[in-house]
């Protein structure tokens, strides 16, 4: 397919970080770790998402990562899929990987089918193989990595149950502050202004109806209404970012932690710069541990794919 | 169309209970209050159930209640709606109740449609006009009545914001409880048990899967394994029960309750014999509160319809 020999017999691999909000993949050379493409896709939590929609959204990714006929030259895959571990959603994100790589003309000879966790810890520097991950973004998790595989994960138990100091969590928790400030149970916040705004009035029909018109998860983009609300000098708004902390320092206290062991942390709340970064790092110094931030998944991904067998 | 003219020529009433988990109604004889018919139907939340599946759900209730060509004797109905108060769910209950009395060939003068919460403060003993009114069955809210209406509620915001201390919260703080205590995050529960039945397993995946597997608030149902589990001697199951009775209590002080003034409590969980009724009692004594038990809205809603206009 290529006029270009060379280029398409280097061995190249391919990264993806799966995420409740969107699926990114990144297509490298093995032996350099040279980025040569990358694409993004939609949601890519296996336990949520069917697997058309699955399918559908991996094959987005891999379309933008992967172009110029060079799926033949893939020979190693890692995938972190949100919900994605042993038990909860791996076959359905093995299944969906298996046809959106079909897609792409791609066959490998490895394709990992892994958890967010995983391939977050793996995007340290110097893809650390032993260590303690926490993920805060859309939902929360916690995982203690051993051989580069999560021996052990607490919470990421969604918005239903658990993801407790997540995205979603402090939206929701933002909703809930409004509605009890309104009805008398809860102190006056600022967040009345923007959560009124957002939910096209303050009356508290106006926020039940916003809340219950489409799925749950996406009260995670009330999050950032939090922080700037803190900003503005909120006391209930310092709050529930003060109790989110208190919640992601749990969720890392429950896996045992060593002092100084490694300590990767992701997601929009706590990777590099993100709101919840200082006051987890203040939580979790008395155990021992500093809290490395970054980015996403995609790198670790990349690095696992890239390692030998 | 009735052999018996002095029957179809008294005046009739229907009353109406449309709660979150299944629809009552009753017909009666407008003058004396005797019963005639009683029927069931599905859910009848107005803010969450379909027009549709509204319209079937109260025509099933009225046709167990309406028989032998008796619609047309109907001269008042009332009905009371979870979700069905002003703004939320009032015109979508409204419609749906139009279109389920046609089906049972009624076309009562007056219909009321209002909140569940009327109906179920008009059930208390003489049919009072003013007080407070506590529901916790499936969801939970509580409203001032002022003149047969609440003038101001609170919570009843649903599963996903409020309806803090109901069935479903129970219920769903019964899961978190076990995968708290399965990942370390919080003590052994004998909750496990039950919880570990109901969802085909104890792998924190089992737990997990069940609970996303359908409606939310289907969760009030395992509301029962926390009373069973503290009548054992579970102390996370006690806490649990301790937590929502405070919630309830919350919810009663957010109103201003006036020292002596009529509280009347239903729903599964504070109408008679209802598990949390003893604490919600202790809770309230302090403000000046009695709870009167009813068994539900039904007699209320009968006792309004009968009213004069």
């Amino acid at each position: 397919m290529s006029e270009s020999g060379i280029q398409t017999e280097a061995e190249l691999v391919v990264g993806i970080d799966a995420g409740g909000t969107r699926i990114r993949a990144r297509l490298a050379v093995a032996s350099t770790g040279e980025t040569l493409g990358e694409g993004t896709g939609g949601p890519g939590n296996a336990l949520s998402v069917p697997r058309d929609g699955l399918v559908r959204n991996l094959a987005a990714a891999l379309t933008g990562a992967v172009r110029d006929g060079r799926g033949g030259a893939v020979r190693a895959v890692v995938a972190g899929f949100a919900g994605g571990g042993p038990g909860g959603g791996h076959e359905n994100a093995r299944t969906a990987l298996a046809g959106a790589l079909a897609a792409v003309g791609a066959a490998p000879a490895r394709v990992e089918v892994c958890g967010d966790v995983d391939v977050a810890f793996a995007s340290a520097p110097g893809t650390p193989a032993d260590g303690l991950v926490l993920i805060a973004g859309t939902g929360a998790v916690a995982a203690r990595v051993e051989r580069r595989r999560a021996a052990r994960a607490v919470d990421g138990d969604g918005w239903l149950l658990g993801d407790a100091g997540s995205g979603f969590w402090l939206g929701r928790e933002a909703l809930r502050a409004v509605l009890r400030s309104l009805d008398g149970r809860g102190p006056a916040t600022v967040l009345a202004g923007p959560v009124g705004e957002r939910c096209g009035g303050l009356r508290r029909e106006d926020i039940v109806r916003y809340a219950y018109a489409g799925h749950p998860v996406r009260l995670a983009a009330l999050s950032p209404l939090v922080v700037d609300a803190e900003r503005a000098g909120d006391a209930v708004a310092r709050r529930l970012l003060d109790r989110a902390a208190d919640e992601l320092a749990a969720t890392v206290r429950a896996l045992a932690p060593r002092p100084g062991e490694p300590l990767v942390t992701t997601g929009a709340l706590i990777g590099p710069a993100g709101p919840l970064l200082p006051r987890l790092t203040a939580r979790v110094a008395p155990l021992g541990l500093a809290p490395s931030p970054t980015p996403d998944g995609l790198t670790g991904a990349v690095a696992l794919a890239r390692l030998p067998r």
